[in-house]
């Protein structure tokens, strides 16, 4: 018997709008992160980053993704039938996220459309806008998930 | 005095194609990635992994990014006048990355032009792909960088 999920295709209305997540980005997060993967001065290095056209420590693009992710999973993608991403269009750094700035992410359902050529799955495309605590916002981009569709999920 | 890099604007010529990098990606790092920011199932657990439409665990697609992104820090972009991204387009995840896969970046430079918004800054657009061991690419996009240009960098 397959799994039985909380959220399938059909719970993805285009025009729905939702706030995930708030978490507070910590220059010690900041660092960790760049450290391991983007490791460019004004990510890394306060000094250099007061140095640079920042003025301060930023965020990695990269990170401020991976918590966008991690805010989307935590709300309802783990409860979710995804069977994944095929990508992401229109990726737009902003603002920069500097220690302290508590993101959130506000989800638009874009599209939902049955997929001709996977019998039982569609696909969801959400606009994704990080804002931070003044209502900045951040980043922004499309987003594309396939989930299952619950009347064919079992 | 500002700081010398070896790398400027003028440096990235549109046409010009290098490949960067050469990691493997173990089963351990894709599941500590995951369990920070990406917890989906196809991501963390191997039996649940097993029985997703993947066959077996399968890496975040921003621990992809991620890791491509640390591939071009090591091969230059440390060493260059960059001051950062405006964003990214048309991101695909081509194909599932495996515990096991070593990837390497091909990076084709599509552009590159002067900021009129930004005097001495030049924009440059990569398309960047990046390629598992069976020359299979697994991730491809578009990056926009921000570099200093060299004749007016003093």
């Amino acid at each position: 018997m397959a799994k039985e999920y909380k959220y399938y295709w059909e719970d993805f209305v285009p025009g729905s709008v939702q706030e995930v997540g708030g978490v507070e980005v910590t220059k010690e997060a900041i660092i960790e992160f760049a450290r391991q993967y983007d490791p460019q001065p004004f990510h890394v290095d306060e000094e250099a980053a007061r140095q640079s056209p920042y003025g301060g420590l930023i965020a990695s693009g990269w990170h401020t993704c991976a918590l966008a992710m991690r805010m989307i999973c935590d709300a309802f993608m783990l409860e979710a039938a995804s069977v994944g991403s095929p990508g992401i269009d229109n990726l737009r750094w902003l603002k920069p996220v500097r220690p302290g700035d508590v993101l959130r992410v506000r989800l638009t359902v874009l599209e939902a459309r049955p997929l001709a050529s996977k019998p039982g799955i569609g696909l969801v495309r959400h606009r994704w806008e990080v804002l931070n605590q003044n209502d900045e916002v951040v980043m922004e981009m499309e987003g594309a998930v396939m989930f299952r569709r619950r009347q064919m999920a079992s």
